[in-house]
């Protein structure tokens, strides 16, 4: 997708310029383990315009491999972004009807070839929100991974303002059986399959260890996950949040540190979560430590403008070794 | 329309930054009217959403009358710009499909309230090309101002990227009954309705006054027009071009000046020539004189960025008393 | 006026630009307003070139009247900013003398003609502050306005660079007795009327609430004000506030919650509080929900760059029904 | 004074910053002064606030003097600057009344302290046009200067927005009689002194080389001048101009070179033409290589934004001897 | 190459920023061929710290092949650069010494590797400049690729900044032997090799079509080179050049058609003709066709800012079918 | 040196331009100093090129003395900075080897007509890690203004990119006996002296007076200082730091007040504290006064960005006397 944000804290009405980067779920998990050093290949579909050379190139420079990308229809998603500040929130207004992806024939994408020597699919729920061929493009990947022996993950990412409730869990649903890594948010497990704990006062923090603990176990319980991860919020403001995560797994829940960050952007955090669980999990790290590292790497991804997390592996392990001190590193 | 645009001379691949600016054909003619000081409102259907708003305040600043825009649809049309130089096109990268314009119902379109002491009504051949909703629309229009005594202009403004040269013709010659004076620039004549004269050349300069006064009478030979303005474009380069104008009524041909320009930006240049004829023509001013008012009023488009051409009345007027020296005012 | 801020938290030594708005006291009022949806005319005298024509366009835009604004006069005011951090302060330079409204003569604003069909009509201290003339014409303005039977508001905001506390005293008691609603901050009723109650560390936060419904009793007493409203700013730095506000009408006083803020800019908050008071008391809201709706809306005004506050109408809807959590809207 | 100016060919209702740079007659010559290693010191007026502490900071960090300054005043002088080009000028709107300078007591300035150890003193035309104080301070100036042997020159640089012809012709008549060597551009001779050869259709183009040796043959017999320098510009439009000048010295007169410029910023031309003749006449050049420097000083000023001429001598001499093909030096 | 230069037309001391670009000979010919759809692959030496890394993300970005490249050492070369404008010539200031090119161990490229596969082997004569250490790397990277049978070419760009004619001549001179085509601008061939033909005044353009065939009969002559390219540049300034080239082979001269241009960066112009001219080659172009596309897509590049030619493959086509109008493409 | 920096919190491969302004450890102070309105010189070696005379420029623009600088030498250090943000820290990658200043040669400083008429000498711990050449430069001017009883001061200002703790400690060990006022932060003393008390957390905060006491106290005793300061920053993240400070002297500990620091930017905190006790001691200020001069100083320093404290005296005392409420001066 292409990302049109303004400037600082503007509002649209304010700038005559326009932030241009790229991102999208699965983009900027892609980037990110390619950051890490891990071989990660992008598959999308993108039109055959400037605007989407433009897209490949920064991907492709960032070191991800674009060559599984098929080419086509007639354009690329885009949302426009004002970044909020204190009270004010962050807004996102979506111009990604009609995109490239959303208007794919699913049985272009020839996945046995495309996850070749590969050890993992990663996708999330913003894909099947698009259309169903877009579903179909997800479902068709996830069971061709699943039956190639890849560990698959999903990362649930619902987006009220893509589909409703009903439709998300009944597609979501069927893709589930096919994934072995649940990864969520606070509200995905309610709006997309109405799992839910006591409390819900998420608004203003507080959060609460047992409820999350509960919520992983209904999800592994309905769906025969391996794992399941949840990021834990706590939103005090637009710039100031709190952040940490479970990783359950094996009847066992695992909290990682929790911490205080000053936002500079948190677009993308969740996807620099998931990749930071990836590649602890690929790196066969117990669940304690790939949580810590998922946490570590996402709340870094928070310091960073865009939605690619461009934190490099030895800032996430400078960060897990004990250092947000922030100290100038000279 | 968002017009979305490379800073200076850099290509889509090379700038994080894009200038974010709004335009479009009968945009651009009524906010040159406005600033020019007549009575100018904008008709057409923008969604409702942040980046339409911020179009709105902007026009409705320059002095047009927003009141008539309906609200609705998914989406504003986009346009990305590089604009280029010397030997390098400027190009354009259009993402307007699904755009609220083209998906209009041309029936919420209520004519006769809003030509209501109207005296002039534009529209160009965009604006028909969006979509066969559209085309409606602008018949719907043309033809409630014709039948309620509004003197109704058009640009033909042929985009090969929006349709077809017999689409166009088939669509266009359908709305020319209605239409008093036909505005157009060296291709649209032939691309939309097959008329042209002798040589072809047009790329390398060298424009030969006949042919054009040939293209104008058989244009309204076929459809009747009461007038017909040419604009004559001479393209040494995407930096430098010859510019000048022919308005052909009563059987006469009036051609203008010929300026010299080094081009700032040349997108809307064929609408402040409109604008710059309406105000002209409805200023009753004779046809010479019309057509160096439109000429140099465009000419000055020229040295402005953006599609709108915000140069002032007294500027016209200065250029059109000789002062074209670009000399200092203090 | 003319803003010319400096970008960032650079010094006016360090920069080659300035960004160029627009804002004052009524102004800043008069857009809030229009953007909830109201009807607003700003009323001023500014002078003929491209500085103030760039003005009036944007303020236009944003939807207020500009068609009651006398043209004339040598010179819009000015204002440099540099905006502080931490324990900077932000500094204004002012170069507001001999602007067009300073010079203006009283007499050319015909009031009757001016308030035909309003309700309301608000002014500021700064106005009178500018030069006798200015002061005449304000009182000019709220005479007629109280005789026609709108709703009078006044904002002190006493400026110690503009005028002396004695010179304000005297010229502001006379103002006082058009005026139904009093707006001031937490030194205005001392500077401009020697009004003020128990402890002044104010400097370091720690409000009382006795003091302040002492002082809005003294002002009421004085002055026979239907209603007085006081922000209450804690200025732990130029980087963070907290900020609440007193209603005080009918012998009871009105505290709103308080919220903590993250600054963006905070010049333009006490205007933001005006224009969300006079909006909610023209709503009719109950006194309670006048205070928190005006320091909702004001509260959001310190997440924005500028004098205006371009905060929507369901953006303080949004905060008053409790989200202040900053969460991405997608 | 401060330069407000808007980027690139921005208009100012489209643009939200403004480049913020200094400049003014005397204040671009003691710059270019500096820099070809003269010293030189800068003698005005500025009020104590940042905007004129920036100044002061830049000035002196280019190499000029500024401990002659004297501060107080309200205000520094501000311009705001459009820039033209092809058929569009560059406009200037003037904000310069009540400057500090303007209001200068003139027996503040210790001119006998000032000039101490100098052998030159230069003014222009715009400071006595300022204000009857700054007139009487540019008088005493230069009366000072000629008594103490110092080469004394004015470049009359007349502006029409500033004051009449007949006040400038009264006025510079009286500080002529001081003046060694005068300095004018193509209008300044007629408009401050009735002085006119044949021909006026200056404004495009083609000079006549008989018509400038008359204008400073006449100049030279009413005032007794020792030299008389005319730069002769050749406006073709804002983007393109001819630039060349006349040396007229001992009843001889000598023609530069022309140079075809494609113009940057021509603002500040004829003050860098006045600072290389100084230079030039100070380093005892003969007139005819007097006139090539200046001019070729001035000619590289046409490529350099802003008001001072940043060019270094070794570009000035370059060009002189030849090379003004703009080839990389690598 | 961290390419660092000031914006627009500004000079090093009048900006607080600079624009950061990647570029040098090879690279940027490594570039432009990528960008054509060859397989290219750029072999230097570059340190292990950020400012490398985001070089090699924006060259793997455009398709270059990166992995060949050796990494240690100390720095990257910088260089500086102003551009110029009309008579003012742009200005390079190098900070290169001790890059890790510079100081390579030359026999830690292991060339018959890194060639395999390849069927063409560029450098420049820049890298031999640098010290004895890159110009045994370049003399073992061109004795490798003769041997494996690969058409080796060599732009001799010679640099005063970087050696002397004397030391340069002798390094090329034995690097020679392995070339097949050489490639020169109008003073390599003297300066490095003391060849030239009659007249010399190429600084002011007029080129004479003689001199350059004799030239590179010469070259040919002495190093016995399959072809001999030569670009003719006539610098009329620094914003207006005419562009053509000669192409020499088997006896035989072949001017190109000679371009106009209007300059926007003329930085890499003759790295995008090298480029170009291999492009052609490959691709078995007649010698005329050859340099035709080698000038039209070296000529394009003058309108690109940077470095690198980001000219398409389908711009370099229509230029040569005859469109160097610059109409806009929509 | 040079000081290339990202805008905003952009990495260095996000960003297509730098921020360049000039800083480094003994020029930060002199830049403070003479802000403060004291005479200061700053004595260092730089290039003749175009980047070294920007740094002049810009320096003497600020006040300070740049005339025993001498010129000569390859190119001026550049420094690379990435602003980190919450727990990002900020990266600086320094390419500041072979610089001008590491390559003088330390005879060719005339120490006694340097320091003529000065009464106090400043250096850091960073000049003498350049290279042999610069700390015998160090050692060479400490070792002169000693015997010209002026006051001498160090700032230890370990850096572990530049040298080892052993070269540190020994070449350090040596400068020691000519300095009179030793600076340090909380790390130096351990690196360079091996000096420290007991517990060694720093990293998250939480001072301990009694250990700041006790590292002192045995510089002191070491080195026989008349004055040791200390700064005390606490970490919290790269956005929000903790800073007060120690000055320990006549055996004597006085601890200034503690800010809690929004950060802007902290390079250069420990300059302008250094500055800041300067000014304080050279004014005969109580230790208990100068150290709440300085830390109050570098508070300030915090909120601006750049290397430079750019704080006037008014600021400084403005804090001092209780006012960091940011409250908007106007």
């Amino acid at each position: 997708m292409l990302r049109l944000a303004t400037p600082g804290f503007l509002r649209l009405n304010q700038t005559p310029v326009l932030e241009m980067t790229f991102g999208g779920g699965e983009a900027n998990v892609a980037v990110s383990l390619a950051l890490f050093g891990e071989e990660a290949a992008f598959v999308t579909r993108l039109p055959r315009n400037d605007v989407a050379e433009a897209c490949l190139q920064k991907i492709r420079g960032l070191g991800v491999d674009t060559s599984k990308i098929l080419r086509g229809g007639e354009r690329i998603g885009i949302y426009f972004l004002e970044s909020g500040a204190s009270q004010r929130a962050s807004t996102v207004t979506y111009d990604r009807a009609h995109s490239a992806i959303a208007e794919i024939n699913a049985a272009d994408l020839k996945w046995d070839d495309i996850l070749q020597g590969a050890d993992w699919f990663h996708f999330t729920g913003i894909t099947p929100a698009l259309s169903d061929a877009a579903a179909q493009a997800s479902l068709d990947g996830a069971r061709a991974a699943k039956k190639l022996g890849l560990t698959v993950s999903c990362d649930l990412n619902f987006r009220k303002k893509l589909w409703s409730s009903e439709k998300a869990g009944k597609v979501m649903s069927g893709l589930m059986e096919h994934v072995d890594i649940c990864i969520a948010n606070e509200e995905d497990a309610e709006k997309v399959f109405g799992i839910k704990a006591g409390a819900t006062e998420v608004t203003h923090g507080k959060l609460d260890h047992a409820r999350y603990i509960e919520v992983a176990e209904k999800l592994t319980e309905r769906f025969k996950f391996a794992g399941v991860a949840i990021t834990l919020r706590e939103s005090h403001s637009a710039s100031h949040n709190g952040w940490s995560g479970l990783y359950y797994a094996g009847g066992q829940g695992h909290f990682s540190r929790k911490y205080d960050i000053q936002i500079v952007d948190r677009v993308g955090g969740g996807d620099s979560f998931a990749a930071g669980l990836i590649y602890a999990l690929g790196q066969k790290k117990a669940p304690q430590d790939a949580i810590e590292f998922a946490i570590a790497a996402s709340c870094l991804k928070h310091s960073i403008s865009g939605d690619f997390n461009l934190a490099k592996l030895s800032e996430v392990e400078a960060l897990l070794a004990g250092d947000g001190s922030g100290r100038v590193q000279r």
